[in-house]
């Protein structure tokens, strides 16, 4: 499946959002455009089959961009004027593992509610994010003031100028706001979304057929997963979001996606509206051979040992095999995901291209004095400072892996305390009065995912693999705040943490909310061991903090600068530039089709069938579709949803879509904005897309909506829903 | 790979040569015509593709035809005019071993002879036949004298009337003759073949290449397999057959192929021409559910065990796993084979088509008062006489795995000394002087494929299985010849085994050979305990011999009547009927195609290419490709038989080509007969083509002759061959 979210790429600052664009001419079905750019390449959108006017497409409040929300991680959309919401199964299987219990395993048998009272409150968090408004603030953020300052001054004044346009903006009650950045940080938007709190579950199909396939699937073709589930937004009696209550009525969006009223066909045009997370299509040569041949490597390594860690700590252990189940399912998925990259990077001329583009963009600046002068510095600086970046790297990355969840919460206490000593407005981004209700459910919640055994097991080895580095490499303050010594072994270690771990509390819920509300000078006066070391860290880990806005103030500079010159550079060719995905809404589109490129001697048709779930089907395990859906199969009841070429109903399909984690749940739509699918997946042999796009093997991985109206209306009844779609 | 040989199907009677035909309307693809049908398709050919005259197709010794020639199990062809002989790898596989030593391993590197004095003898028994003459003797064979016999007589009566025409023909020196039914015995056919004694091995690729893939690949798609190898064709300095000598000359056939002059595409036409073994396209309802509701399954047992019981007893002796490695090859093959039928068996509605087939013609038949009197007995009884032979296969089946090598050797000994009291002419077929050096041959090299402890375990195990059948099932003769009774353990069985091995002399290859002349009073006298067992059946062997003939003549009379009214009936309607395939030379014509049914969502493309080699490699086992080829394959050193379409060298690919075993070697050949591929493999999924051909499914695979010449040219360097064959 998609990447639902992608921590990692925050904690790691060769993973940031700065991006730069060095592709080649922009192929056909390349590109996550942002809304405002569609009617710039409008041209292409009708050669391509869309029907609709490209410009309707750029308006975010209309149809059909309007009945397209998040979820904060994944893609949805609404599909009746109730406000139905259908999103991907593994976008809302936390919701359902929620509400399941031994007893009532709706994980495994899936879930109808019969009724608008039968529908089940959404995991706690869950939110439908509706976008009303997108502004560029790129002259406000980035004004004469601050693109005057260097350096940490730099950061410190983008991040200012950010925090109050989202201050001003969510002045309007029920709203989130964020600025969001594109180009390396060439361009600021202001983006503002409806916050709908109250999601309720309302329908989800058993496990065997949402999560056909399981990890065995996960990432492949041929699919057969009915990855489908719905929501419903409810909104106060007034209309307006407001927190889960049974007065709440169902809200009434503005616009919703019909079903298609023609079937889908081999080679016709889809698009897709959705979130992608994040992309590195304009990296620079220096990140693509840090992040391959470094990086992606180091991280591969040190998830396997994670994975095996925790099996091996939870084994026989079933409590804590559930506490950790959400935690590897995500490792696991990206940790297979970074396999497929490095495969495909394996011989690949990546590097040579990239290189050759941006020597091209090189010659082109330099080749005239006007152009020098405006972008020469920061093409001269960039890749020095990116080095510089990458050296940090490599020295802390190991540190991701060993912090325990006791200390890392610990040390975010604290810094929340220190923070509370400012004017909320002054106080850094995720620890204002606006991010406390996600920090105290972040606080309550870890008791959900936390199993100490785990928890010492992991930190205690990858602290040994820290500390076996030379002394020079290791931060003393961290050693002295845990009483770790260089060449440690891992017993050494764990019995260190055995002791810190005895010496405090913090593995008591009660007392870790406690210290939500606790000042500095409570938790400097703490005897608990935990807080004592998060203390100790608090002034190194801000230095660091300082150092990073430091270098992070000059490459954005630089970094803008030079993606200000590619910009101009194809704009001189014209061309149109996509800014990488950075979680903000984007249009892809493409068409149906299959793949010659599979493995030599065969190729990929793009549908697969009801067939395939019989020949996979194995009665247990990934592969356990119901016994009803089978029988249905067995009676050929296709109902109107079979398709005489292929025989049957279709399962999944294959399209040229540009997409990645983020996209999951995304509606795919044909050329008349109509309903034909829910994106769900790509291929591991072409996931490395996320660097590097090829049009030959990048295919997206669709859920054939007649299959999901098939499964509910023959196998599931799900009459009430499919009347709301207006599908009987 | 196709089935070489097919011994199994001799041993049950059930499988035996009988053939009745019941398919719908012959499809475009599906045949396997006798070339003197071939212009009465004339006009589907020229449809087809085919640019040359049909009608020269059906010119046995003319251009293309006189250049196809058996090898006895397989099909090969002359491609110089000096004799040098294509075929596949895996059929000269034993020629290649009987080469090899551990010192200059031939098997793993390959051969290549610098000149003609470094050819090597090919194994002995290696013949190459080259059809001369076909000729109708229906009416000759079925005179009215044999049409008014009845049961054994009848058998009796046809089978002198073949050996005297046998006779006959083999009056010319140097030639070999046989006659061969078609339709049930309907109709018969003499067929005159000379016969090269004197062949030679010339080239063959490495194993990495010629059989890479091996048992994992084996009926499978992708394929890429370079299932090639060189023969030499000898004759004496008159030019006619002759031993080997060093004086012999390469032979100068009047006509060879000629390499393609245009390159072979997705969709054109191609034809093979070459010796399919069997096939059971016009089998009754009866014995297809006969044999794909017991037989088969029962087989699937018996070969299972027998493979497993090898295994165990030649684990740790390598001496004994060479002995048995091409008995394992040959049952595993046939094995996977058999279990790819069933799979497609289960679910499918051959036997309800078959029947529903069947009851047309019995109505047509019904339908006039003429055809009543004609056709009506014989569709009266045939299946009942079917139904009381597939009885005698259950009870006896279990008794083909049962009996020893040395037991089967002293009975065909002593019934050779049997056969030696009578007139060469009124001996059994397989008895008389033509037959005497074959079966000196291999009385001489059971030496090479006997060991006693697989015997041994094999033997006792079987014979428990079937002396565990209740006591009326069983024949009292064999079980009071070996002292076996109702109900013994293997362990009992094992015993007594030891005790008849310990009391006879027949393991020694002097002491064996020594029978072969010897009297029949002298086996009478003898004390060897195998020798005495083999006297002591021989009468019942006998009776059950004239039991099979009684009820064999009986069959050939309403299995031909059937056949004729079948004939008739499609005649009706327009329809040529081919018979079905039974080791004689045949013609099947098709194109190149991949095929939609793969696994759901995916499909076969035609070719496959080097990248799939590269892709398949690992360096070991069965997937070991030379070094000297990954090399070129990564400098892209195609040469000029690269196809830009493909970016590579097509390795092998699909056809719509009816074939079965006995045309692995076979030429393929495109529209105007020249040499496109060689034929060696159909796919698991459709080998039950055999029994029903389906048009979307079966496809043949065939090594694609540009791989061939490129691994020669680039690889190994076999310009010799290559100036000769016309491609430098």
């Amino acid at each position: 499946m998609k990447l639902k979210t992608w921590p990692l790429r925050a904690a790691t600052p060769a993973l940031a959002l700065l991006a730069f664009t060095l592709t080649g001419p922009a192929q056909a079905e390349e590109g996550m455009w942002m809304p405002q750019q569609l009617p710039q390449i409008s041209k292409s959108l009708k050669q391509a089959g869309l029907k609709i006017d490209p410009a309707k497409l750029s308006q975010l409040t209309e149809f059909p961009m309007g009945a397209v929300i998040s979820l904060a991680g994944c893609t949805a959309s609404f599909v009746s004027p109730q406000g139905l919401v259908v999103t991907n199964h593994h976008c809302a299987y936390g919701s359902i593992q929620f509400n399941s219990t031994p007893e009532r395993d709706l994980l495994k048998k899936g879930f109808l509610a019969a009724d608008y009272k039968d529908e089940l409150p959404a995991a706690p968090g869950s939110r439908v994010l509706v976008t009303v408004d997108v502004r560029d603030v790129s002259a406000q953020v980035m004004d004469s003031a601050t693109s005057a300052l260097q350096g940490k001054a730099r950061s410190d004044a983008i991040e200012a100028k950010e925090k109050a346009l989202v201050a001003e903006c969510e002045k309007d009650a029920g709203h989130r706001c964020r600025v969001a950045r594109f180009y390396g940080s060439l361009v600021f938007q202001l983006i503002k979304q409806m916050e709908i709190r109250d999601v309720r579950l309302v329908h989800a199909p058993a496990q065997g057929v949402g999560l056909f396939g399981g990890d065995a699937d996960n990432w492949m073709w041929p699919r057969h997963t009915g990855d489908y589930s719905f929501y419903r937004a409810y909104v106060g009696p007034d209309g307006k979001p407001a927190d889960f209550s049974p007065d709440n009525k169902p809200y009434q969006p503005k616009h919703h996606l019909k079903l298609a009223s023609s079937p889908l066909k081999d080679g016709d045009f889809v698009m897709v509206t959705g979130y992608p997370g994040g992309t590195d299509r304009h990296r620079l040569p220096t990140e693509v051979a840090f992040n391959f041949d470094w990086e992606a490597p180091e991280l591969v390594k040190a998830f396997g040992k994670q994975l095996d860690l925790i099996k091996q700590e939870t084994a026989g252990r079933r409590d804590a095999e559930i506490k950790l189940a959400n935690t590897v399912a995500g490792i696991g998925n990206y940790y297979k995901n970074l396999q497929g990259q490095l495969q495909s990077w394996k011989g690949s001329d990546i590097l040579a291209r990239k290189q050759a583009d941006f020597a091209a963009l090189k010659a082109w600046v330099n080749g005239d004095a006007g152009r020098r002068a405006q972008y020469g510095a920061g093409l001269a600086d960039v890749e020095r400072l990116l080095d510089e970046r990458q050296a940090i790297t490599r020295r802390e990355l190991l540190l991701n892996f060993a912090s325990t969840t006791l200390l890392t919460g610990a040390r975010t206490l604290y810094q929340q305390a220190q923070e509370n000593l400012k004017p909320d407005a002054e106080r850094k981004p995720g620890f204002q009065q606006r991010d406390q209700q996600r920090r105290r459910q972040a606080v309550e919640a870890m008791e959900r995912r936390y199993d100490e055994q785990v928890d010492k097991r992991v930190a205690a080895y990858f602290f040994a693999q820290y500390l076996a580095q030379p002394s020079a490499q290791l931060n003393p303050v961290l050693l002295q705040a845990l009483g770790l010594r260089q060449g440690m072994s891992e017993a050494d270690v764990r019995a260190r943490l055995d002791a810190i771990y005895a010496g405090s509390k913090m593995a008591d819920k009660t007392e870790r909310m406690a210290w939500l509300s606790r000042t500095v000078d409570e938790f400097k006066a703490s005897k608990d061991s935990l807080i004592a070391a998060a203390v100790a860290l608090y002034d190194d880990d801000r230095a660091r903090e300082a150092r990073d806005k430091e270098l992070g103030g000059q490459i954005q500079r630089a970094y803008a600068e030079t993606m200000k010159a590619l910009i101009a550079f194809k704009a001189s060719q014209g061309q149109a530039v996509y800014p990488d995905a950075n979680g903000t809404l984007r249009v892809s589109y493409g068409k149906v089709a299959g793949r010659s490129q599979g493995t030599d001697g065969t190729s990929w048709t793009p549908f697969t069938t009801l067939r395939g779930i019989v020949a996979k089907h194995k009665g247990e395990g990934e592969f356990d579709a119901p016994a009803e859906q089978l029988a249905a199969i067995k009676a050929r009841q296709f109902d109107k949803y079979g398709v005489k070429e292929l025989d049957s109903v279709p399962v999944n399909f294959l399209a040229t879509l540009d997409t990645t984690g983020g996209n999951s749940g995304s509606p795919v739509l044909n050329q008349n904005a109509e309903l034909v699918g829910l994106l769900f997946d790509g291929t591991l042999d072409a996931v490395i897309s996320d660097w590097d796009f090829n049009p030959k093997t990048t295919r997206s991985i669709c859920l054939d909506a007649r299959y999901m109206l098939w499964q509910m209306k023959v196998v599931d009844k799900a009459e009430r829903l499919l009347k709301e779609m207006k599908a009987l």
